[in-house]
């Protein structure tokens, strides 16, 4: 029995990828019950749904048309492919996609919304969902109310957020996410071929982050760049010409901490 | 009274910019007397000797003959200049920088060393150093049997390390410390700029070093630029077209995220 009335004719999940994945069982936990795995490659839909007792299909005929909630999570390319696809009688749809606008959904349902998790997901790797912050977007009142109590059944951190400021928070998340795990990357890269560990700099990693979070990030730079120390500079990018897209990564990253700098400073 | 008998004629601290400062009362903590600190600004110099019962100077002709350390942590370009105009008359010098071979001092001195902490200092802010690396390089086995006697004072983790590899390793720390800082300042800027905050990136910055750190970097990566989302991708930049240079970032680190997995899955 869900203890979340407006979804008690059950929740279908599009996709079984890393987010889809981790929202249906955070639904689940929360005694939500998700009735049905869409996905296009069946052993990923049954992977899933074995997880969180619900039946599966790589055949979007077979989704029900009954449920509350029907949620998209798969390649933002897809999503309105699929939905264009469905039978819904009465339930809200939405995706989950940081960077697509709410009125994709516009012109073909009643009832819809953006139920957008701020967090990088990894299918293998467990997280606790309880501080993640969950932004909803809905085309009414009614909608937006159930999307509320269903995200607060998962976290403590809920809120409203329309798609322009959507798509900025999704575009500065690449950069604090994506970006900052690629700049670890290229740090292992260089450590591993001078036969040392990517470990050696996790104290470093660590503060690096704790200084940005508790100074803000315009007050936390140090290093070469910062201090325009040119021969080192120059150095570092006589180290990288075996790497070129390294080279010129650490060339417009330099050049933007010492050009962000100048600007502060005058 | 020094528990340290290597030093016990003290040592002299030449800068007194973020690592000549958490690296001096470091040692002043651990009860390695620091005789005297020299800076070109006497205000510094002054900032930090009071705050570990030491003299003070701005003028090099001030500095004592007789200590057995002389530590010089200043801009990398102004090492070789302090360096030459010190009157040494046994003691072991050392700079404190990631990127400067140990052969700066070969010409001069008897005994000399590297002696570089792996980490990103700030003078207001306080930091443990009992987990950050040290990492030694010396011109003889009894000056390196003393610097690393002196670093276990202060950490747990010391390491002998060549120049070479050393600047392998400051190269990248440049990646994994300023370059990431720069990722969040981007994102910062760009939440500030939407009326969000960079708090609301919190519980995902911290994921993501969590996951690079527990998964490695490789095997972390999420994102649009990993599945080449082609309209995503398009979308942000067209965003970021109001600032050139964190374009510029965009389109360089998003190309080497799809070049870099695209090498891994062939």
């Amino acid at each position: 029995m869900s203890k979340n009335n407006a979804f008690d004719n059950g929740i279908v999940i599009l996709g079984a990828g890393n987010v889809a994945t981790h929202l249906a069982i955070a639904f689940f936990k929360s005694n939500n019950k998700v009735r049905f795995v869409y996905n296009r490659s069946i052993n990923s839909a049954k992977e899933l749904a074995l997880q969180i007792n619900a039946e599966y299909s790589d055949d979007l005929k077979h989704v029900p048309s009954d449920a509350d909630l029907y949620l998209i999570s798969v390649k933002d390319d897809a999503i309105e492919g699929i939905a264009n696809k469905l039978n819904i009688k009465h339930g809200i749809i939405v995706h989950t996609a940081g960077g697509i606008s709410l009125d994709i959904f516009a012109n073909t349902f009643e009832n819809f919304g953006v139920f957008y998790p701020l967090q990088t997901f990894t299918k293998s790797r467990k997280i606790d969902l309880s501080e993640v912050p969950i932004l909803i977007e809905a085309n009414n009142e009614i909608t937006k109310s159930k999307l509320f109590q269903l995200a607060f059944n998962i976290t403590k951190s809920v809120f409203e957020i329309d798609s322009e400021k959507r798509k900025a928070i999704h575009l500065a998340a690449v950069f604090s996410c994506n970006f900052v795990n690629h700049m670890y990357f290229i740090s292992s890269e260089l450590m591993q071929n001078s036969n040392s560990t990517f470990d050696l700099l996790k104290p470093l990693i660590i503060e690096t982050v704790n200084k940005a979070i508790e100074m803000q990030p315009e007050n936390a730079q140090t290093g070469p760049a910062l201090r325009n120390d040119k021969k080192v500079i120059e150095n570092h990018i006589k180290m990288l010409s075996r790497y070129p897209e390294f080279e010129n990564i650490y060339r417009f990253v330099s050049d933007s901490i010492y050009k962000s700098n100048s600007k502060r400073e005058n």
